[in-house]
């Protein structure tokens, strides 16, 4: 396969560009050029680059507005609340997490609501900047309803990613960014571009049968992973991060999109917790019993979650990054503009 | 199988009187009565009566205070933490939950940390007060080092459940709780006294090899249920219910426990968040959203999480619990004391 290799500049200024030239403002254009980069650069496609497809067809679609300003509440002692306005997620996150920062270290832990926000975006990268400021973080979001729940045959529930982080003094934090669906959606999607079968348990067809072909299981449902415990993980989600931040569930999204095919809409919730709130004085003794418990797992040859992505990012820093022609050329299209 | 019933008064009775013969203190005694009699009654076998046996044992072994008074801590705005000073959880959350309650409903999310606290009860039963109250609640604790990590090969971390809770105005809450493993440590105790084969994939051997011998998984580990991202939920568990909080890994649990085969010796984690702090005048037509999720995963077949216990709960009210004659038996031989 014929490929196209830029360095992590390129691959920023490309996405800007497109994102510019389609219409988004500055201050989101940047938001997601720097998301979708990072993406790629850390070695998880399916959020890298070839968001940008999905990105601009939903602008074009007339499904997420492409200059909204945020509009920042504070909700409660604890709660920060951030109204995207229509726009995607990260820009709304950006301009919010200073008061979640101040409220986390304040009261110990905090919470911030992110609202009325189109998502396309891997919650790994909502969680490093909590990490990077000594912080742990969680974080959770709806999707469209594309999974059926554990003893069901229809989509219900979204793709519902939870994601957690642990900072690390002197080493990458310890993020988790997991799918409660078997797979990402994305995965499927690349799949079916690629002519793959999927592995089994992925998905059921519209008759609710098991089907490793990925266009069935697009047009039927994707599975949880790990059976009933992953499908109440899926349900949490769409409470914590749906009704109790007063925003839509998976299946309202997708009402919502009413076949335009677009990204989902709805809220986001992500929590962060002050160790230092904590624990005091006793932080610094107390966070080396979680280095003990990393060991551990690595001396028998368990992965710290995270640790690829942090290795993919070293090597893309120097040899920046490589995407198929084909989806190059897709990309080079987007820059006229409609 | 021989079996005895029993009243739910009766079986809170005997379970006291077992308490208070061996040396708990009467409040202690009276927190764990009630606690074991109310798995029983919810048709949770592996945390009803039978634990009577590990809790004596426990004591017996000098592995639990029986009257430590818990000491109740206001930490940060948004954390309270109780020190159970070695004597199990109960009885500090209970004296705990008033300020976590305030807290939540001041803040809109709050966190308690128990400390220095012996665990053998469901999750379940420490989320039930919070959904009484009309909160969303959050829980999880470490136990002993019995599960291996995905990759790994050897136990390093505990059960660690994990349990949600969201409130539901005139029915009983939805209430996930879950192991992070793939099945309870009691189910696999309660196999081996069934002499029943495991089903597949609950357990590795001493030789890291997959067994259905309950017996071998006991002397090797257990696993975790959905492979990768199980087990980084169950180190998430260790993370924020250990380091975070000041207190044991499971691996620093079973070390403690030195061979004795007591119950699990460390903290929990409970978070609580009010659906009025985050909603406001919103929160009834927010929280009429959550019912449709129900209904739409009851009209495909998907069973509500906690919903099984509450009709046990149900039917233990009319019929009382059954138990076996033999498990019957044992406990009565506790009545005498040591």
């Amino acid at each position: 396969m014929e490929s196209v290799t830029l360095s992590l500049p390129e691959a920023y200024d490309l996405a800007l560009e497109v994102l510019s030239a389609n219409g988004f403002s500055a201050d989101h254009a940047a938001a997601i050029a720097r998301n979708v980069a990072a993406g790629e650069r850390d070695g998880c496609a399916s959020h890298g680059l070839w968001r940008l497809l999905g990105i601009v067809d939903t602008l074009r679609k007339g499904k997420v507005s492409p200059d909204a300003e945020p509009q920042i509440h504070d909700q409660a002692p604890a709660i920060a609340r951030a109204d995207a306005g229509g726009a995607f997620s990260l820009l709304a996150y950006e301009r919010a997490l200073p008061l979640l920062l101040e409220k986390a270290r304040h009261s110990g832990i905090a919470a911030l609501a992110i609202n009325r926000c189109v998502h396309f975006s891997a919650l790994f990268a909502d969680i490093e900047p909590l990490t990077e400021a000594g912080l742990v973080g969680l974080a959770c979001t709806p999707s469209h309803a594309w999974v059926a729940p554990a003893g069901g045959t229809r989509p219900l529930f979204g793709t519902n990613p939870i994601a957690f982080g642990w900072p690390r003094r002197d080493k990458p934090p310890f993020i988790v960014d997991m799918a409660t669906s078997a797979a990402a959606r994305g995965e499927i999607q690349l799949h079916q571009r690629a002519g793959k079968a999927l592995p089994q348990g992925w998905g059921i067809d519209s008759q609710g049968q098991p089907t490793t072909d990925a266009a069935e299981v697009l047009n039927g449902a994707m599975l949880t992973f790990g059976g009933h415990k992953g499908s109440a993980l899926a349900a949490m989600v769409e409470l914590l991060a749906g009704p109790l931040i007063g925003d839509m569930t998976s299946a309202e999204s997708l009402a919502w999109d009413n076949g335009a095919g677009g990204l989902p809409y709805g809220g986001e919730l992500i929590l962060a917790l002050d160790p230092q709130r904590f624990l005091g004085a006793q932080a610094p003794e107390q966070l080396a019993r979680a280095e003990t418990l990393f060991m551990g797992m690595q001396e028998q040859g368990a992965r710290l979650p995270g640790k690829r992505r942090f290795a993919c990012r070293q090597q893309s820093e120097r040899q920046g990054v490589t995407i198929s022609r084909s989806l190059h050329d897709e990309i080079c299209a987007l820059r006229q503009g409609e």
